[in-house]
Formats: C-alpha cells, sequence, structure tokens
C-alpha cells in the first residue's frame, strides 16, 4: 500500500491563501495542509512595497501531496505566474511516501 | 555524527491528537513535534459527517523521527488501523539527516 | 529552473528565536520560515530543569533552504554549539528541489 507522491510546499504572503486554494482545487489534487507561518524574505520588504514594520511577516506555508512530478511542477507554475511578480513566495518540492490516506 | 533517519508525518483531525500521542510513546520514538493546521479533505466533510461550515477544517500536524522504517511503519499502521476508518487523516514518510538531537 | 537545494529544520525551545534567526542571517541564506510547535522530548522537562506543566511544550520549528549541504551543517553545528547543551533541540535536513523562488 505505500506509494511514492511528490509534496509540493509553498510559502508566501498570507493575504494569497484563498485564490491559492482555489488554483489547488481546479489542479485536481485531492487535498491540502495549511499552517501559520512567519519568517523573513531577503528584501525585508512585504511586496506591496510597504517595509514591514517588524523583521518577521505574517505567512502560510501550503502542503499539497500530489501523484505525480509534472502535476507539482504544472501546479507551481501557474501559482508562481500569477502572484511571484507581486508577491513574495518560494515553491519547493519533496520526495514522500505516502503510506495510509483517508479523506485527504 | 549526522545519521539517516524516518520522518513520519501525519496530518488528522485535532480531536485525536491525545490518543495519537500516547500511540507515539509507545511506540518507542523519543520525542514529536505538533503544529496546528487546516486544510481540506476530498470529501469536504468532517470525518463525523457533518459538513463543515467552511471549507477549511482544523487539523493537526504531527511529526515523529524514527530510526527505521520499519518502526514507522508499524506506529502509521497503528493509528490508520484504529482511526482512520472514522476520522480524515493521511500518514506519510520522508528520509532526513539528524544532524543533532538533544532531548527530542 | 527547478534546482536542488536543502532545508534545514529545527525545532528548539521558543526563547531561542531570536538568536537563531540572527545566526542564519549572519549565514548568508536568504530567507527563513517559523512556526510555532508544541511536542515532547524525550527527557519531559525543559532545558532549564524545570519540569514542563503538561507533557506538551512550546517550540518553534525553523526551516532554512540552504544551496549546499556545507552551509546547512555549518550553521547547524553553530547553533547546536551554542544552545543545544543548554536547550532542548532537534536539527535535520531534507533534500528538496525548487522550484520558483520570489523574495524568499
Amino acid at each position: 500500500m505505500p506509494h511514492p507522491a511528490r509534496k509540493l510546499v509553498i510559502v508566501t504572503e498570507d493575504v494569497l491563501l484563498n485564490k491559492i486554494v482555489k488554483l489547488i482545487e481546479s489542479s485536481g489534487a485531492s487535498g491540502y495542509t495549511v499552517v501559520a507561518a512567519s519568517g523573513k524574505g531577503s528584501r525585508n520588504v512585504r511586496s506591496s512595497g510597504h517595509p514591514s514594520r517588524s523583521d518577521t511577516v505574517t505567512n502560510i506555508k501550503i502542503e499539497v501531496l500530489t501523484s505525480s512530478r509534472e502535476m507539482a511542477i504544472e501546479l507551481s507554475d501557474t501559482i508562481a505566474e500569477k502572484y511571484f511578480g507581486d508577491f513574495a513566495g518560494i515553491a519547493y518540492l519533496c520526495d514522500v511516501e505516502v503510506l495510509h490516506a483517508h479523506s485527504f
């Protein structure tokens, strides 16, 4: 039953959550996990151009399991093309092995 | 000193936290990390059968480092057998390399 | 554009956040992500020597993407040498593939 999968991780600004979730749902992924995060990018300003009040800004970390690398890359490309020109964000992949899945 | 290990990640409903923690402790794992998460599974309802009020439900993400793949699979099997029939959940493994460990 | 990288994950006591962030910034890493976490280490006491009131203590999970394994290990060694004698902590590496990066 264990089978290989790809975990796509997207860390970006919290204002994008709903828009990215819609793209994930359109991609055919069966679920996602969202965690609140803070952090600092290399520019130390929000992508809005306003400097952040503190060194630490509010971000979200979204994780999506996909069956293929191609699906993860396509989803990541869509998100980056739409939003990473104007907002801070990073997208990366990890190899994982799914052991059990029920309703995610 | 760096040595390979397995990270078992379990994302499931928050109501299961205490029960899963007990299973982790019984497994011989030396520690675990818990992060609050939200997300959406493929059914868009909680496993209780009640539809969620919003698209986003409250979950927990639990991470356990284990020395062997067998230990991670055994723990995952136990959790899935007990709870994933009635509750939404996913369990997956990543390969990691532990660099330093003190009291976790 | 996809390129391999290393993700250094540090889970430790929340009191160390600012100090570790300074070390990350000195290391030349371009950004980091911080998530609030709880958990339990093998000693079931905080490294301060005081037993925790509950089984679950407050931790932070910090993730840093680095271009090389050497940079991640050097950063991890510095953090462990300074703090993991006195505080609970773990540091581990995962291989990842960065797909897009904008300002992190």
